[in-house]
């Protein structure tokens, strides 16, 4: 059924972009910069939804939902949000269409429903949310405030890419108010830390956690937090930020609370998110040429049984079997099918769930039911066995946990591999050059030697890691001195 | 904290506005037609979804997500859909805003950014869909397609009440594809009874089950199936629709299949939709002048304990009683929580929780500890009784399933003691003045008089139901020959 997948050594942009399409995640669509998300890629986002959501409640927060258009006055009211993100929103300026009355059958807009002020499709939603705040805010009493939405968001976007650059995506982002700056940046923090947590547990992706040097940060924060992870082509990916906004928006939006000793103080500011950009680095991160290989924590099916047979008595007596394995794995929360369609080959099926990613296939023949047998192949490896059927449920719980495991210490043990210690510039631009990957080194800390940096090799500080070694040295371009190395690497 | 709320028999409309302000459910946002669903809100939503979404699954459909723009040219394909939706919609005409070189710190439209095809936001996702299902659909072996999306979706709107009728509000649609008719329609009157189920068994609401007449049918659907509540004025609120589309979403987007006899036919499609309304209904056939009153299913919090104390060490001995108890019930899957904030006292808890609905209120005070017993409170009705602790659980989840019983229950008793049996026009316009409600009475099936007797009572056909009386008479307004009665209604 499915054309094959270019390979990752012929084309790994390709295969990205096969993989995302044969594998049934996604599409583009006909508006230009959207996608389709298709009932497999929403299922796993749906997943990462669940887990994530349960650790924001777990936290302290509630969801919320806040309108999707935005007037463009609320973006005008913090000056360097609004230069981040005037320059690629959708634009309403009209409320009506009309029939074309000069041309038969066709739609135009109307002239007369233009809007008086026009507004944006949110990329964000710190203006209109600090907007609200403005009213729940009186007192200290009132903080802090933990909210968070999941919603959709639209930044513009001239080249685009498959879940990693998209016009419309989809993600959450909290957005909290605090009476003091500590207590915000303990949140801005919490929330990094709980979206590590999530990569490394669920999605079997190691991460750094850092923060952003001053140009890349977000618009109107004071400090963005960040977790980057490496993909299989040695490019970086940044999966998430939580940003210290300081008192930005809360002086903009004129949000103001009275303490404890009864003076007037604006409120402290945190947001953050993710979003199915994740979804390109879970497929970049495990996948291989014959498809999507899942962590088996966010596998919406974890479980196949492919039934050979070759009439209809073969297949019930081998349902019979598989309905026992079935109903023990269902009780322990494996979700788990039989795919008896008489449509398909084996071969095909086989092939079909290893594009699909489920992590356990099993195999049942009649060969299998005399000798009290079962073949049972792990997604990750391709390894293959054949072990009896007696006690096979407790094995494949065990095998999903080893996937898990495997599959973290697998990314883990590439990045390693793929991390470079440099101390002098023609090493630094040959190790791009030739291997890619992180590179740890030396920055004077200007922005100047950052962005000349980018000009060369196009390679950016992807975070100063919270971690790691902290001695100081000598700038890898510049020469002047450095405090501690940061990573560099090209990205997504 | 809180202000008065209206009462209803002062002020039905202001009664509910006061009420979904008051009890932290929703605000007016500045974006004229939208509005902000606070925490207590979105909780409750989140329920029904969840509630929801479980059902879908268990009947076969798969979530996925289609593009929230859809260009303009895809309304021009459907004539009938294009004229229910193009007058009430937002139009994005431009991608980007720029530096306004005349208003120091404003923003203003970049001209250079016009789409050269504006785009609209989904009023509902027929037409984007059809256009994927083209590339989806080959052949018979590729149907059924059953698909439901969660979603925003925007139709603009001057007169906006909260939940009721918002321009952005939030739904769910399901679209199907069918190889045949039969098959659509059996599955346009599925999803009816499922919405039918969920509004009875978690929402407490009785409704009527029928189908709309032609003049109130979905913009380019051959049947629309609707169920129909009565809320507390007297009015009926639609709380849900299914259509039976036919072939003509295939038609205006060319999705033809081959059958398994090899020949070419267009596919069978059906659309069904419930959104953020149903809170609207959930609020006005419950609710009470002290708030909101909500189903024990439907409640984010169950139950509610009332530390009543003098110190913190009176709070200590009820907090290791209470612990008991919210364990117990926590293990048995009810929501509970202890409210042990010393800056409010009890009587204003009380008050604070009855607003937010709350079904169950336990009370313990050093009194209660000394005799082994604590106060239990019923929001729906108001009772109180003091109750042995021993054994307190099993009492409160009995209780529990006793308010969601009884909440139906007195639900279907009003609309019983509403609905009244007319058979000539002057009790029709004196009932409907002076009692409201649903009036079951004879049509004779031409718009004409459908029309008239709306221009005249302002009541419309709610719909023709699906069970009831099906003798033949004389229709109320025209006297023409009536096949049956219909249920005529003022609605929201």
């Amino acid at each position: 059924m499915a054309d094959k997948i270019t390979s990752r050594s012929a084309d790994y942009a390709q295969w990205y972009t096969d993989l995302v399409l044969q594998s049934g995640l996604a599409e583009y669509s006909p508006v230009r910069g959207s996608m389709v998300i298709k009932p497999h890629g929403w299922a796993i986002w749906e997943e990462m939804k669940s887990i994530l959501d349960k650790k924001f409640k777990e936290t302290g927060h509630v969801n919320a939902s806040f309108p999707l258009l935005i007037p463009k006055s609320f973006l005008e009211q913090e000056e360097g949000h609004a230069e981040g993100f005037a320059k690629e929103c959708a634009v309403v300026t009209h409320y009506r269409l009309k029939t074309d009355p000069d041309n038969k059958g066709k739609l135009m807009v109307d002239p007369d429903s233009q809007l008086e002020e026009e507004l944006i499709i949110r990329p964000t939603s710190e203006t209109i949310i600090w907007n609200c705040y403005k009213n729940w805010i009186q007192s200290y009493r009132d903080l802090p405030i933990l909210i968070n939405q999941w919603a959709n968001v639209m930044r513009w976007e001239m080249r685009t890419r498959l879940f990693l650059r998209t016009s419309e995506f989809h993600w959450q982002e909290g957005h909290t108010a605090h009476a003091t700056s500590e207590e915000a940046i303990a949140e801005t923090e919490q929330m990094l830390h709980v979206y590590a947590d999530f990569m490394e547990t669920y999605m079997a992706i190691p991460v750094i956690k850092g923060i952003k040097t001053p140009g890349e940060r977000f618009a109107g924060a004071v400090e963005t937090y960040c977790v980057e992870a490496l993909m299989q082509d040695g490019k970086a990916l940044q999966m998430g930020t939580s940003h210290f906004l300081g008192q930005n928006f809360a002086k903009a939006f004129d949000v103001t609370f009275l303490t404890r000793d009864n003076k007037s103080e604006y409120a402290w500011a945190t947001s953050w998110g993710v979003s199915t950009r994740m979804m390109g680095a879970l497929i970049m991160v495990h996948s291989d040429d014959d498809g999507l290989v899942l962590p088996p924590k966010l596998a919406p099916l974890q479980v196949v049984i492919v039934p050979i047979f070759r009439n209809e008595e073969q297949l019930e007596q081998i349902r019979q079997k598989a309905n026992g394995i079935i109903s023990a794995l269902k009780s322990q929360g494996i979700s788990v099918k039989l795919d008896d369609n008489d449509q398909y080959k084996p071969g095909w099926k086989f092939a079909e769930y290893e594009l699909k990613g489920v992590p356990v296939r099993l195999a049942m023949g009649m060969r299998d039911l005399e000798n009290g047998t079962v073949e049972i192949a792990r997604r990750d490896t391709k390894e293959k066995s054949t072990v009896d059927l007696e006690g096979v449920e407790d094995r494949i719980i065990a095998l999903l946990e080893t996937i898990q495991h495997d599959m973290y210490e697998k990314a883990l043990q590439f990045r390693a591999d793929s991390t470079h210690r440099v101390d002098d510039w023609d090493t630094f631009v040959a190790t791009l050059e030739e291997k890619g990957g992180f590179i740890e080194a030396h920055w004077d800390g200007t922005e100047a030697t950052e962005q000349k940096i980018k000009e060369l090799t196009k390679a950016t500080i992807r975070c100063i890691p919270l971690e790691g070694d902290m001695t100081p040295g000598k700038c890898v371009y510049s020469g002047a001195p450095s405090q501690r190395r940061v990573l560099f690497a090209k990205a997504y």
